[in-house]
């Protein structure tokens, strides 16, 4: 196959960083010559997905600690060079700050972490002790103080070591930031950990929990902690909210499902001076391709809640004040009619990436796009956030699109391939 | 912390690559300032721990498909830039090529890949027929052609026009490469394209299998050829031979288990001109680590499989002519003793990757690595490659090193921490 044109020739149109996407929401459409597109499919699904996959996973582990704060503490279990990209998008999903030195330099964060368990053994094994090492760390960072009290015995050792060190920062002028807890049971080390603090006058201080974390883990701790900090004369939300993730492996690697099954579809041919529209058949219906040059929609409802995404033709222009009709993708009985009033607002969802080679005049920055997550995640409905099972939102065509599909699939005859 | 020394102060030994290590095997050694030593831990962990999961991961593939050749097609789903060294991880593990084109150019490997759906949807838009893309691609590819035959029907329309254009082929002088089946029943579709392909001449054409593959999809595939294939007239091996297996998202993000769960720990400091042991302790037994300057050595025994790897003090060096002691890590009661002549042959597994700043004379090549992992392969049981709850390879400490592990574990006190 000889490739014709340039990429001055190609058009690609994207939903942005920060965007919420759903599954069956389009992420891109790509127009050009077809070789030229058929050259990106590989590029364009490896940046798409991979990125898509770890927002994903960030905010479910931001959603899953209460919104407090997460570090992404990946790089070294990173599936190799996939480390930037993937806390960069963890930034964007729901970390806050991540250990990656390089890449928080390169986006003008401060990295964030804590010394190691070595630490501590060096100075043991030199003869000194764990307070020494302590006093060492709290020396070379007196504001920024982040104590790991697991090395020999977090409840006899660390933390009452910890708490003779920060009241040394506190006699000084410093502020001490926290502990780190990296093993045992986390949910009734914290509770104890909080209680020794704040007898010791430290309620402010941070505990910051790593070891094996993800969304179902942090989920179960805070469970527990509800159920027992009561036992023991605690208020749980005031431990809750001292309480840092430091979260690896399963965050940058998105364990338990390592790919977004991203898939890239010739959906029309420009030939004779108009869009021919293509189809892609398949015995699981769910993946039969929606044909035609497209539009994508998202519509809020009058509570101003994201209510569904819209699939439409590129000649289609939903109008709310006439009502809106949401056709699932595949099942012709499944029809929601959004009545003139109940739709208040339908935002268009892809922006220019490229156009004729073109970029646009600026990228949003990473505070940019953060705020753009936190308003999308704000207008869903918390059953689409729930962790397992989630209430499906809406991803429909619209009946243009839907008749389409329907003649094409009919005069394709038996649907076979996948 | 300052860095004392630089980079010429460090020596890095490790087990080479296309050796096969086990749950337990070090991978690596490094010796170093504590402040630079310190500086490698995340470079390091993550440098060795992708590449061996996923060459992990492609030798049970490869292992599953019965050692047919097997093709890495997982650069669209890869984790972002993982998706070269992945490719190169799966090269040395099992696959034979990989669709990666630029990586393939760096290794001196020729790329293997098929035609998309998409080529087949733009010949049906354009009012041409699936014939006529076939015909295209074996115009274009007439000593290479594999199609793909799942478009519209495999069995009716798929296979008998691939089965049309490679007489055509054979007419004109050339082999026809193979068909590829990239949805449906792929056990059912493999037998009866054999079936179609046997009758028409073309015994030896491959059928490459494609579609969400990993080693128990495979496996069950295999299986059920093997059961059902003699009912339709049809010898299981002579099929089973002849596939070839399409790879992608389950191997290069090794799905299921996306991480190999790598530490880096402090066993010994250098002061007053000796090596100093240092300990880990952990409430979890096998995570304590293993103190001291040490060796590591594979046992292989009168078979001449490998039988064990043996971690030692570096100050040991056990002579199979006296026997060895091979004592489990944890549990003090699980010793095997090798008499003398049971044990054939020592061999120390570690090699120089950086001394005094220089790397050796020659790093071996694609082809030798994988002569090394087909020595490795074939000197191991079964039992130990079995795909699930395999025999556990033993990975021993000597007496010695046990020794100093119990007296350390002893002055150390109330294990904690993790």
């Amino acid at each position: 196959m000889k490739t014709a044109g340039n990429f001055q020739s190609l058009t690609l149109r994207a939903v942005p960083e920060g965007r919420v996407v759903h599954p069956g929401t389009p992420l891109a459409l790509i127009e050009g010559p077809l070789a030229l597109a058929q050259l990106l499919e590989t590029a364009l699904l490896n940046h798409l997905t991979y990125p898509t996959l770890i927002a994903t996973k960030a905010a479910r582990i931001k959603e899953s600690g209460q919104r407090q704060l997460l570090l992404e503490f990946g790089l070294r279990r990173a599936q190799g060079l996939a480390a930037n990209a993937g806390a960069r998008a963890a930034l964007i999903g729901g970390a806050d700050f991540t250990s990656n030195v390089g890449l928080s330099h390169a986006l003008g964060l401060p990295p964030k972490g804590t010394h190691a368990h070595s630490l501590i053994q060096v100075f043991l094994a030199l003869g000194l002790s764990e307070m020494d090492a302590f006093r060492a760390v709290a020396q070379e960072y007196p504001d920024d103080c982040i104590l790991l009290v697991d090395t020999l015995n977090t409840l006899e050792s660390g933390l009452p070591n910890a708490i003779r060190v920060f009241e040394e920062l506190k006699r000084d002028g410093h502020q001490p930031i926290g502990i780190r807890l990296d093993s045992g049971d986390l949910a009734y080390l914290s509770i104890h950990a909080a209680k020794q603090l704040d007898a010791a006058g430290f309620p402010a201080t941070k505990i910051v929990l790593s070891n094996q974390l993800d969304e179902l883990v942090i989920w179960q701790i805070l469970t527990q902690i509800g159920a027992e900090a009561p036992r023991y004369g605690m208020d749980a939300d005031s431990i809750i909210n001292r309480l840092v993730y430091g979260v690896g492996t399963s965050l940058i690697t998105s364990a338990g499902d390592s790919a977004l099954d991203g898939v890239y579809k010739l959906t029309a041919l420009h030939a004779d001076g108009i869009w021919q529209p293509t189809l892609k058949l398949s015995e699981t219906s769910s993946k039969t391709t929606n044909p035609g040059h497209k539009a994508l929609w998202r519509i809020y409802d009058d509570r101003g809640n994201a209510t569904a995404d819209l699939i439409t033709l590129s000649s289609e222009n939903p109008n709310p004040a006439e009502g809106i009709v949401l056709q699932h993708p595949t099942d012709p009985h499944k029809v929601r009619q959004l009545a003139p009033g109940i739709c208040t607002r339908v935002e268009p969802l892809l922006q220019d990436i490229q156009r004729d080679g073109r970029l646009p005049a600026a990228m949003p920055d990473l505070p940019e796009i953060r705020r753009q997550r936190d308003a999308d995640l704000a207008v869903l409905d918390p059953g689409i956030k729930r962790l397992l099972t989630p209430h499906r939102y809406h991803v429909s065509l619209s009946q243009s699109l839907w008749e389409l599909k329907q003649s094409l699939i009919a005069s394709s005859g038996n649907p076979k391939g996948d």
